[in-house]
């Protein structure tokens, strides 16, 4: 059963091998001012950047580097979005993953706003325009290129926030799978971690579908089979072009279109756990994960972690539901451990003495205990899925 | 493995029950004076068309009714694209199915230029603006209301085109399964019939992908399994919303990123049979399908026959690859006998003397013995298509 939605995602995918050759075409449709937006001088060793440079050589560019991962709204967005008015910025070209793309998003609309940019980041002010973003994706993962949403840090304020407008969307997104080969094992599993994670946030939901279902499920399929081989052959074209793609449209809503909400509760932890500790995303996404099916398993959701149970694992139907769910739980536990994430916060540097701490913040910004959710979770289960995932 | 392309649908879909309700306001962002364009009336049995002209008592309607299936250029096309210079019409409502809004497509290109439309629909002259079109579907089937493409016969030639250009993307598609709920069984079935053959002229194309595949394989199965129940219970708004859905999605492409192209032979094949004896489209395809696979079942091609076989059908794995294919096939034949559909194109009405006629006119047109499509059919192996298919 499809509930009502609405759906639209205006972004242009250039998929594929070489593609960034159009780039110059693409760019010359905005302008000449380019605010060029990177991260920590990957590109540089890869040689992308000589590359865009060149292909750029007719642009005026401005350069934004330094992009961290879990980017900052101070010193970045706050940094990009004066330099887009100092330059009169035409067009943005985002150049790096889901961080320096995220950044991007948030740069396009604080530099077209007068006022201080957290306020339309933290929700309190819609934004009425932006600067056109351009990305060419070197990191299959979060799957930003192609939605109207971005995560930033304000770590002044121990704040890490999910914030979506439509005018976020990029216009184009270059997909060369070929950037990816230079990822490394871990970055490679975390990004495959966190595009199962936005499955998974959308899997568990009602009402759902036949047919969304099967989609979600191929994509969970495909990403656990091609991050493997991925991760044993680097320069695998075909694992790395479907990582690429999957993840692209796993954060997107396709896959969840007349879906109920979820809640995104995973999301909701992990934020905080980047906010306080700054781990990797995916990590903390795939440690959490287990900890939080566990905790949200009963007889009102354990439709969902049977349907995972026989079409993604292929479980034998004979095993009593809760058999089969906790069989479902153990798999994903194993899964992310035999792609090298380890499976305990304490070994990312997460400290217990702050999980209420975190439980308070989690529900003061994300109110994870909302009734509509699929599964309500107040302070003490926050607390209880924070310590049991250490 | 993925291969090169490009994807982008600006089409904002706007899904599910009484959305309608948005349509002043969708179509009060092109202006006042609005082509409707509609069918052979059951839109006024069922109140919508009272409901629509209700909706929109401030706008200037100018009205073209009577569009048949199989939409003709003459004299449909060429009367809406006059109505549109004569009323400056700024936006066209297609209310209806597949041939209402194929129609009003090609009226959206035709009515901006000012030579033979024809010049257009077949290709001669590139279309370099368009009204934008706004539509209603009753009739879950074709998936225009998603693509950029529509399929307009010329009875004066004997042609039937199919036609893309990305100037007839809808910009808005209005969705409420409710609407299909009077849609009788014939329709029923021949619609999803339609929506599975776009499916299958996805799937059997190389390189494929196991993403894709799974998306693929969802999309037949959700289709199989609501058409029966719909026509058991047409006001089964789950099976109803399921079918509606899949079907938008099935024609976009969107199943197919970055594979390789079929050739869509079964859509050529039946575009002549509809050329020239005007039968349901889903109907001749569904006659085709299992005789199209029979005929391009080999060694090489095999291996798109028993990834259905295992995971649509889940059949025996340790049958012999040309075992299993032999039981899609007649899987496929029982399925669309068990919906309804007569299985010979004798009980159409297709005449077996235009066979060989019809073979050249394929050809003519389609080419479907094109090298680089995934199995190449010169004249004769159509002929034995259509003569399997009597």
């Amino acid at each position: 059963m499809l509930g009502n939605f609405t759906y639209n995602t205006p972004t242009k995918l250039i998929f594929g091998k070489r593609v960034i050759k159009d780039l110059p075409k693409v760019l010359a449709g905005f302008g000449k001012n380019v605010l060029l937006t990177y991260g920590g001088g990957s590109i540089k060793k890869t040689g992308l950047y000589d590359k865009v440079k060149s292909l750029l050589k007719d642009f005026n560019i401005v350069e934004l580097s330094g992009i961290e991962p879990n980017p900052k709204y101070d010193p970045s967005v706050i940094t990009g979005a004066k330099l887009c008015k100092e330059h009169n910025i035409d067009v943005i070209l985002a150049v790096g993953g889901g961080s320096v793309l995220d950044c991007s998003k948030a740069i396009s609309v604080c530099a077209k706003y007068e006022g201080e940019g957290w306020d339309l980041i933290s929700g309190k002010v819609k934004a009425k325009e932006s600067i056109p973003i351009v990305d060419i994706i070197t990191l299959a993962a979060t799957g930003s290129e192609y939605d109207m949403g971005c995560v930033i840090s304000n770590t002044a304020i121990n704040d890490k926030r999910g914030y979506l407008d439509e005018l976020m969307f990029p216009v184009v997104s270059f997909l060369d799978p070929e950037y990816t080969y230079s990822v490394n094992k871990w970055q490679t599993a975390c990004g495959t971690a966190d595009a199962m994670n936005h499955v998974l946030e959308q899997f568990f939901a009602t009402p759902n579908s036949q047919f969304n279902d099967g989609v979600m499920i191929s994509a969970l399929k495909s990403l656990m089979a091609n991050v493997k081989v991925a991760l044993d052959r680097p320069n695998d074209y075909a694992a790395r072009s479907e990582l690429m793609y999957v993840c692209t449209l796993a954060c997107n809503g396709i896959m969840s279109n007349g879906a109920g909400y979820s809640g995104w509760q995973m999301h909701s932890i992990e934020h905080a756990l980047s906010a306080y500790f700054d781990i990797t995303h995916g990590a903390g996404l795939a440690i959490i994960t287990p900890r939080w099916m566990k905790e949200i398993l009963s007889e009102k959701t354990v439709e969902r972690f049977t349907t995972l149970g026989t079409l993604l694992f292929g479980f034998d139907k004979t095993l009593s539901d809760m058999e089969m769910a906790g069989n479902v739980i153990d798999a994903f536990y194993n899964f992310f451990e035999s792609i090298g994430i380890p499976m305990h916060l304490g070994q990312l540097g997460v400290k217990e003495e702050k999980i209420e701490e975190m439980a308070d913040h989690i529900l003061a910004n994300d109110a994870t205990d909302e009734p509509y959710m699929f599964a309500p979770l107040d302070k003490s289960a926050l607390i209880r899925i924070l310590k049991e995932s250490m």
